[in-house]
């Protein structure tokens, strides 16, 4: 498998964190790993949680929650909305960390079509201000990010 | 009734836009006519348009929707997700124009008690960029925001 770089680019002139990835794999399947909730559960976040989803209504103005659990034990829980759900080509999603409940960011992905079948992920997330945008970027969560990208790569690599 | 004057503000440094306005009423009533539809239909928007709600969940992981009629005829729509109501308080919802359907605006409302039984109102939105931030600044905003604060000023003194 092609192990596929991802880069995390913070803007200088807005507070957005852009994360740009290709996989393996057609827009179809990777939107799908977004959506459905059983596959989405298997591969966000970083490899020492497991993710359980609490809300899941993956349809422009539906809900969404999961906490992140690790060793059995809740460590973090999230929530927002499915602003839009295009399929196949792009979402735009709210996301609030629980533990910082003022905090809310709003997250466009885009699913682009390459050529072989592949497709290029784009999740471009804004937020208030850049207090909050750097807070974020130190927070770890390119461990995830890429974590997670890994996993999804494995998931879509048995062509689920 | 005390004509209250309402700022529109641009940040400099983040694609947002701030506005701040008081009314002569408490937070719970300033909240509820911003949640409650029949309320919210009566004074959202300029004098010209009538406002026909089409979708409304106002609760944390709802979703709303709404046209704007003149003379009888749709003229423009918009949708979004309620991210977060916390009553009398706070509330975050996204908001799209359907004409301009890949932009979307992640909007904070805060409801503040001032002495004297008053409200100062904060919308603070927030998009991907600043040229949209601009295009939403030269639309002509400020005359539907005007117009409908004078309304909900109206609406506030019935004590409804």
């Amino acid at each position: 498998m092609t192990k596929h770089e991802t880069e995390i680019i913070a803007d200088e002139k807005v507070p957005t964190i852009e994360i740009i990835r290709e996989f393996d794999a057609a827009p179809e399947q990777v939107f799908r790993a977004h959506v459905d909730p059983e596959l989405y559960a298997q591969w966000i976040g970083p490899r020492s949680v497991t993710t359980r989803i609490t809300r899941w209504d993956p349809r422009t103005g539906g809900a969404w929650a999961f906490a992140s659990d690790r060793d059995g034990e809740e460590i973090a829980s999230f929530y927002g909305s499915f602003h839009e759900v295009r399929p196949h080509e792009r979402m735009v999603w709210t996301f609030t960390y629980e533990g910082e409940p003022d905090s809310v960011a709003l997250e466009t992905l885009t699913f682009e079509e390459l050529e072989g079948g592949r497709t290029r992920l784009r999740v471009r997330s804004v937020v208030h201000d850049f207090e909050t945008r750097d807070g974020i970027l130190s927070s770890g969560m390119d461990v995830g990010v890429n974590e997670g990208f890994a996993k999804l790569d494995e998931l879509l690599a048995k062509g689920t």
